[in-house]
């Protein structure tokens, strides 16, 4: 167990020199801080798949680095022989998590970088692929930044927010997502009242988002995931901020599962639900929330805690998606780092993208 | 660890010569099935205070059960010190929690049977407050039997059917309330396909009703709270059936935290929910739902499990309501012994009233 603050280290860091990826093992918390070391392949998979990186944007951040190690091991001069080894990885790491489109967004990314500089050598490939990876965290930075300026110009001082799962600084370089207006009016003293649930089956609400929140000096009350009414009920929440993993072309989203009972919670409640995005997670390729994959993950899980002590019979059946699908009828704002767009997001998370190829974010 | 089904022990039973209430540990379920008997007043609170008994309507039998095995060692031939002693007692099991009405309903049933017969000897009297709580248990079986029949009505074979906590057999005496149609049918042939909720924090829902409706060859899936909305979504819900601690008058209904959870998913999914309420739960003494009083439990439930393992920052606040309130206006019916009652729920379950005195129940 570390004495430091848990905000003090970096959720994912590149160690160049030591060929590594070092990450907080988040299956840790709060218990105990432990860095990891990834330097294969097989590493970097396993902690995606097991979680020990969580959350869309540092998965993404994780994986370009990842891919980076990988590619700076890749012994040959030939270009062909590079960028077929490359995809070999590429495709490798992308099959650890289906539906964060981060995974794939940065893994994207660091391939075009391969097949623009074809005319390059091999030792320069590697380095643009490095500095390819440093962008994509310098921008998760900044469109944390931004989306929390915009997020937090929905809501005011003193209001009680309700987050779901860990769209955190855990879950992202610094701010994080659904965190970051929580963070930025933090700095500007806006005493928000947050509540965290839990987030069944593996607790990233509990273990995760209650715990930097603390850390942080942020006034949070942890809930159980089935709280939520409750708490609304009794008028302690003014908006909820939650984060996301794949927002699709109409405004469809999905998140970490129980996103889409705390909307339909919330609109009972008539409370809005604010779903912060960047643009990295809108994939406008995929028409509605009924073509996002959804990925679904060992029974295990929710029997076993820690896979250790049985809260459920033998042989139980058990259904475990990690994620679901909030309508987008739900959502009162799409949160990115070039401004909320809101119904209808067709429309406007076009709009969103023109601004983004016309201005890159400063 | 038994090998006998969970089905063949009796939720609560009376044994008369040891004077003691005997009971399942539910807290060791689905584990360990382990039988307990209680003798003292500590012993019975605790019980009922630690959920080792639970569910509205085997709490009153237990406490019908444990007054009458305290008032059996009263010493005394004088009715005045009998009746204070039996008041004290009394009032003592009946602090032990507050939302579920039937434990201070069972318990003035047996102080009604005391005031009745203050012309009788007192042996005579503790006669007829065995009498009573048999009767209570007895009744509690035809109620539930009852509430399975036009349950059972709302429903056709095939359906898939969401249940949350536990409101079976193990939190009745035979049957349960919410899973009485789901036992009927199962008798029946109807292949309910059965969606348990966890139901955080003591998950009752996967400890207890997905173990007895296991045990009882019924097809049950076990999911986390925060999925109800990804299998009504799947389009897996045609129903909705849950138990209660309190109905007030207006049809707002106290249950398990995270009933009215599944009730604002269930309307955005357009699944009807069903309250399975035994007259006893029913108390047009409170007007609407604010009036329930809602117990609060400790924080350690939720960040430690069993208070063992934590699952939560060390010092983080936690609100842990036991209940809440579904507004009446997300319920579709309520299912009582004497029919199912609907909106206007004022008028209709002052209905059921009228019935249940004119003819009791066969």
């Amino acid at each position: 167990m570390s004495e430091k603050n848990i905000m003090d280290y970096d959720t994912v860091r590149l160690d160049d020199e030591n060929n590594e990826v070092v990450i907080i093992d988040q299956t840790r918390l709060p218990g105990s801080i432990e860095l990891i070391g990834l330097h294969t392949a097989e590493e970097i998979w396993e902690a995606v798949y097991r979680l020990r990186v969580r959350g869309a944007p540092a998965i993404g951040v994780a994986a370009a680095y990842g891919i980076y190690i990988l590619a700076k091991q890749i012994q040959t001069e030939d270009f062909q022989t590079f960028r077929q080894e490359f995809v070999r990885q590429k495709e490798y790491l992308d099959s650890a998590r289906p539906t964060a489109v981060n995974l794939s967004w940065a893994l994207n990314r660091m391939l075009t970088v391969v097949e623009k500089n074809q005319d390059k050598t091999i030792c320069e490939i590697k380095k643009l692929l490095k500095q390819e990876a440093e962008e994509i965290q310098r921008e998760d930075i900044l469109v944390c930044r931004k989306i929390g300026e915009y997020g937090l110009s929905l809501v005011k001082p003193g209001d009680g927010i309700l987050t779901h799962c860990n769209a955190g600084q855990l879950a992202t370089s610094r701010y994080g997502t659904a965190t970051a207006p929580i963070y930025l009016g933090q700095e500007r003293g806006y005493h928000f009242k947050v509540f965290a649930d839990e987030t069944r089956p593996l607790l990233q609400g509990a273990r995760l988002t209650a715990f930097e929140l603390q850390a942080s000096g942020v006034d949070v009350t942890l809930i159980c995931d089935n709280m939520s009414a409750a708490v609304m009920r009794n008028g302690w929440v003014n908006a909820v901020f939650v984060g996301c993993d794949r927002v699709a072309a109409n405004g469809d989203t999905a998140n970490k599962i129980g996103t889409s009972v705390v909307a339909a919670v919330a609109k009972q409640y008539g409370v809005p639900v604010y779903v912060c995005a960047p643009t990295s997670t809108i994939d406008l390729d995929t028409p509605t929330g009924n073509e996002i994959p959804i990925e679904e993950r060992p029974a295990e899980e929710v029997t076993e805690l820690w896979y250790r002590d049985r809260m459920a019979p033998e042989g139980v059946k058990v259904y475990n998606p990690a994620f679901d699908v909030t309508d987008s009828a739900l959502i009162a704002g799409i949160v990115t780092e070039y401004g909320v767009a809101r119904a209808p997001y067709t429309e406007s998370l076009a709009e969103i993208f023109r601004r983004k190829q016309q201005a890159p974010l400063q």
